[in-house]
This record gives C-alpha cells, structure tokens and sequence, in this order.
C-alpha cells in the first residue's frame, strides 16, 4: 500500500552490515524478491562466502541503499548504525534497522527518526553463513521497536518489506521488548543449557544416560546446541529482565519441588494440566489470519503518533500486517490506517477509541 | 539368531492390555510384522477403537499369546501382570512385559522369571488411540530391566521383537533406569510444564507475551502438550529421584543467576560452550551402528547371569543388539553372546573381564 521509494528507482537497493545467519538469510531473501543486495562484514572472509552461497550480490559500502540492516553482534550495532545514518550523501528516504536480540541498548543509543530497532523471531540451531536461508522468517514474528522520533513513512516502508519476507510485524516499546523476550527466550534458553549440561555431567558416571535421551529431551535441549557467543552480550545487556525471569523460575520449581516430595497429586495434575491446555492454545506462528480488517484513525501528524498507535496494538498481542499515514495537503491532520486480523479488529478499535480517539473499521473483501 | 517359539506355532500371537497409544502403536507394529494380535482395555470403547483402526484384530484374553503387553496406567499394571502370570493355560513359553515409565514400583511387585519390566523411550504428544502409529518406535530406545530371577530365554525373546519392531534395546537395573529417566525424561517434563505455565501467567498482562514465543520456545514446551494424568503417578512413584533431580536443576539455575547478575560473562560462555557441545555430540536415537561383533562368555548356566551381563552393558550405555544363551548338554556350563557396535566391543569385553570372566570377541560381517 505505501511506496515511500522515489518513481525512479527501479531495483530496491540493500545494504546488509553482518553476513551470519540472520544477515545471510536476510541477504538472500531481499535478492529471491528482486532487490539488489550489497554486504559487508568486519571479517572478509565471511563477506566473500555470503557473495559465494548467493547471500549477497557484491562486497562494498552499498552508498545508494534503501534499506541498511545491521546484523553484527549487539555491542557493535550502535556505532556501526549512528555512522551509516551520519555519511553524507546516502539517500533521504533511507531506513536502518538491525537484528539485535536486546532492543534497550540499540535504540537508546541510536536516535534518529529513520533508525527502528528490529528483532525477527527466527532462529535455527544453525549459525554461519552457510546455514543461511531465504525462508527463514517465513511465518516468522518480527518484532519492529518505534520511538517517540520515528518517521512514519520509514516504519511503513519496513514493515511493507518484512511483510514481503513473509514476517508478521508485531511494534513494541524497545522496554517491553526486553522484558517479553526474557520470558520466552532468553531464560529457556538458560535452562535448556543447563539441562544439557546436567545430563552430560551425569553421563560421565552413568554411560547409559543420554541413550535414555528421547525425543522430549532432544527438543528442550535442541537450542542449546547455537553459538555460545552471541549469549553473554545478551545476559549483560538484558540482565536485569533475565534475573527476574530466572528467579520466578527458582521459585515456581521450588515450588514444584515441594509438591512432588509431599505427593500432592491433585496439585501436580492441575498444574500439568494448565501447561498442556495453554501448550496446545500457543498460537501457531506463521497463520496469517484469512480475514483482514482495516482500521482508520484520524490523527495529528506528528512526531510519536506511530509510536503510540502500533505500540498499543503489540501490547495487546496484535500483529499489524499493513500500515500507511496519508498526510493532509491543508494542515497538521493525517489518516493513520492499520491492517489487522479481523477477529482482533473490534479488540484494537476499542483500546483505541478509549485513548480517546475516533476510528472506523472496515473489513477488507 | 534365538527362537524358543515352539516349532508348530505358525503365527506369533500377542496380547496387549491397554490399547492407548503406546498398546495401539506396538499392536499395529506387531500385526505389520505377521503377529496376530488380541487387545483389551478397561474401557470398551477404546477397545472396540482399536479393532477399528487396525491396530488389534480382535477383542479377547489372549489365551495362547506368546507375547503379553501390559500397557495400562502404571498403577494397574502390577496386579494386571501377576493376574496374568498365574492364569493356567497360558503356553509356559509366555514372555509378558510392561511398558510403565517407572520401573521398580513393577519390577518389584511382579517377580516372575518370564516377567521382564520394559519402557520404550518413544512418545508423542498425541495421546490416545488415534494417535498410534507401527513406527513409533523406530530408532527409540527401550530399555529392559532384567533382574536376578529373569530367564534368559524370555529375555531373548523379547529382546528379538523389540529389534524387529525397529528399537534398540538397551538393559538396567530396574533403580538405574528410575534414576536417569528422573534426569533426562521427568524433570525435563515438569520443566516444560513450568515454563509454558509461567509464560501463560504472563500473557494474561502481556498479549504480545505468546507471539514472541519462536521455534526455540515451542521446542522446550512442546512435551507439555501431552497428556497430564500420567504425570501424577509417575511423580509419586519416582519422586526421590525427581526430587533429586529438581534439587541439582535449582542449584545450577541459582547458581547461573548469580552469574547473570554479576556479568561473569566468561563463566556464561563456558556454561553455553559446554552445552553446545553436548548438544551437538548428543548420540542420534536409531543409529544402529554399521559394524556389528560377537562377545561370547563362558558362563554358569544359572538364574542371575542375563542380568549380571546386560546390566553391564547397560551402565555402559552399550546398547544390545542381539543375546542369546547357549545351553550345555553336559553339565551347568553354557555360552552367552552378546551382539553390540563393533567400537563398543572393547570397552564391554574389558568390564567383563574386569569381573573375573573370560570372553572372545568377534566382529560380524
């Protein structure tokens, strides 16, 4: 719907900074969709294998680039995006984005209104280049994270282009970001190397352990087996998100404990029987709902308002698969439109309207 | 290699008792491989299920099974399994075997030479009938606790069909396998539970709590889907070992968090390196090796000397491919050979000969 690019500019241009996984699969994804990708990667030899496995079409600075997508690791981010956005003569309409798995950090640090921190939700036990691959945020959740100072028209156009990719865009504050992916990432990450490592301590006394290792173990601990050294920046940077985590976890298996040692079995059903209700509930990634609806909200047009907007619609769960403001040519109103599920329509238009606006919803045939 | 069937019984017949899905998926295993197989179930209708979708033909007691399968809930499987051993009539060649997740509660109550406690490592988070599939044991694990009283041609016997049925077969004592199941299978499970648990606490303030829950979330709580009233039978009935298991699982988290909160990253990458490379040499389930060899034993032909040796194995991690025990016609001497991985051969003949026996192998070709 929106097309912030110039008439002129017949291929899209990518510049990606980071050819791992994450930018190799970016890389080779934006070329399978028709754009022209330039990377480039602080070891060489890793730039010229992403030009080799086809991630990437040339190693160089890519100085007319629409998109800029930071993918190196998290302490160099910040200083790799604020350079990119300060070089003269790159492109107005220019947006940079990066992949970092802590968002607090990235964005406190880089404010400029064409910079949204980014967090797709795919993974793979893989890493490297030569796991790279242009599906692999296909039903993927993208977590875009806007501010306050963030151009509306740079947060349509990439979140038109991750759409393309076949993510769902999901905006949240960079701080609840943090706090979410503590919960459903960072800490079960933790524990499933901490599985890992007890059973294979355990299997230097008993050789049959890990023969016992079936397909439930197999799956808890399969994470456990990516890079190690993307993990401490994590725990450092999300410390504070990642102890409470651990220690609701401590008291929540304390708990556990205690209840198995009384043989309180009523206790341990019911507990056991809400995880296999709420396991089997877990929203299933990648199911783009078949009805979308539209919801218009005439706003001021200014600084924040998309913030605001696509921020209530993350804190209520709600992904946002298409969004546009179209300006006024007589003065400071604008129409912000926001594509959502339809079922979730009538949720996002009342948390709306009790903010105090007004706004139309209309479903789309 | 070894038959006791008797040579006139043209078709092997099994029963199983409880056709869920673990009874369901070895019944239409067993009838793909030319068994005749008779089910019951305390609950009619999930017997006449099992007729239905082929995996018994026929409703009945099974009088002439060669082959008897207890798969009921834990709980009922002891008086089952003696009610069963003392019937007269039953061919004096019937081997019955249990498939409960907890084995000394069983072992313990059925002493019988031709009752050998059994758990294959196979699941699913199906549960029921309708989820039974004849591979579901394909590659897994089944463990065999043979005791002091086991006879060594019932534990052949059975050994051979769960071969066939496409598993390895590995033997514990019965209080082995309690103990490492507690690390790798239960503990886990009441993991997974706990955490699915937590992150479903969280949605209920967070609704973009459970769309940023990607493969890696999915993974470690995909076993808390299953089926929960198994679970409270199990914990009563291993609970030392759980409790044990949880104890070691709050010390390592305890311990992580503090290094979490103090930003030791260097002892957080050696906690994640550790485990990645754990996970990584993690033995694939169903990779039987290619090269196979022959341990032979000399030994006295007496109750006790199957469990002495496959224990052996067992505590080894060295899986048994095949066993059988030649009998003397002169005297109380006879010869057990063990067939396991050509690279384990060496490592099993040393711990045999640590035990004062003499022994040859010899690889198979």
């Amino acid at each position: 719907m929106s097309d912030p690019l110039p008439a002129d500019h017949a291929t899209r241009r990518a510049l990606i900074v980071g050819t791992g996984l994450i930018g190799g699969s970016l890389g080779s994804g934006l070329r399978r969709r028709g754009w022209h990708v330039t990377g480039r990667d602080a070891d060489a030899d890793r730039a010229k294998r992403a030009v080799e496995v086809g991630a990437v079409d040339e190693i160089g600075e890519g100085l007319d680039a629409d998109l800029v997508v930071i993918a190196t690791p998290v302490a160099a981010a910040p200083a790799v995006a604020s350079a990119i956005l300060a070089e003269p003569g790159r492109p107005d309409h220019m947006v940079v984005t990066d992949v970092s798995g802590v968002k607090v950090p990235v964005v406190d640090a880089v404010r400029h209104p064409r910079f949204i921190g980014g967090h797709p939700m795919a993974g793979s036990e893989q890493s490297g280049i030569d796991g790279a691959d242009p599906d692999l945020f296909v039903g993927a959740t993208w977590v875009l994270t806007p501010t306050v100072d963030t151009d509306p028209g740079a947060f349509a156009l990439l979140s038109d282009i991750i759409t393309e990719l076949g993510a769902d865009v999901i905006a949240l504050s960079a701080a609840d970001h943090d706090r979410l992916v503590a919960v459903v990432s960072h800490v079960p990450h933790l524990v499933a190397a901490t599985l890992m490592n007890a059973a294979s301590e355990g299997a230097k006394a008993d050789g049959a352990l890990l023969r016992l290792a079936a397909g439930g173990f197999r799956d808890m601990t399969r994470i456990a087996a990516g890079q190690p050294s993307i993990w401490p920046d994590i725990c450092a940077d999300n410390a504070d998100a990642i102890v409470t985590g651990l220690d609701r976890l401590l008291d929540d298996l304390a708990n556990l404990r205690d209840k198995v040692a009384a043989g309180d079995s009523a206790a341990l059903l019911d507990l056991l029987q809400r995880a296999s209700t709420a396991r089997r509930e877990l929203p299933a990634s990648g199911t783009r709902p078949d009805r979308l609806a539209e919801i218009r909200v005439p706003v001021f047009d200014r600084q924040g308002v998309l913030a605001e907007f696509t921020s209530l619609a993350g804190d209520l769960g709600i992904n946002i698969y298409d969004l546009v403001i179209a300006h006024s040519a007589e003065g400071p109103r604008g129409v912000l439109t926001l594509v959502v599920g339809a079922d979730e329509a009538e949720e996002l238009r009342r948390a709306i309207e009790g903010r105090g606006h007004i706004c139309t919803v209309t479903e789309l045939s």
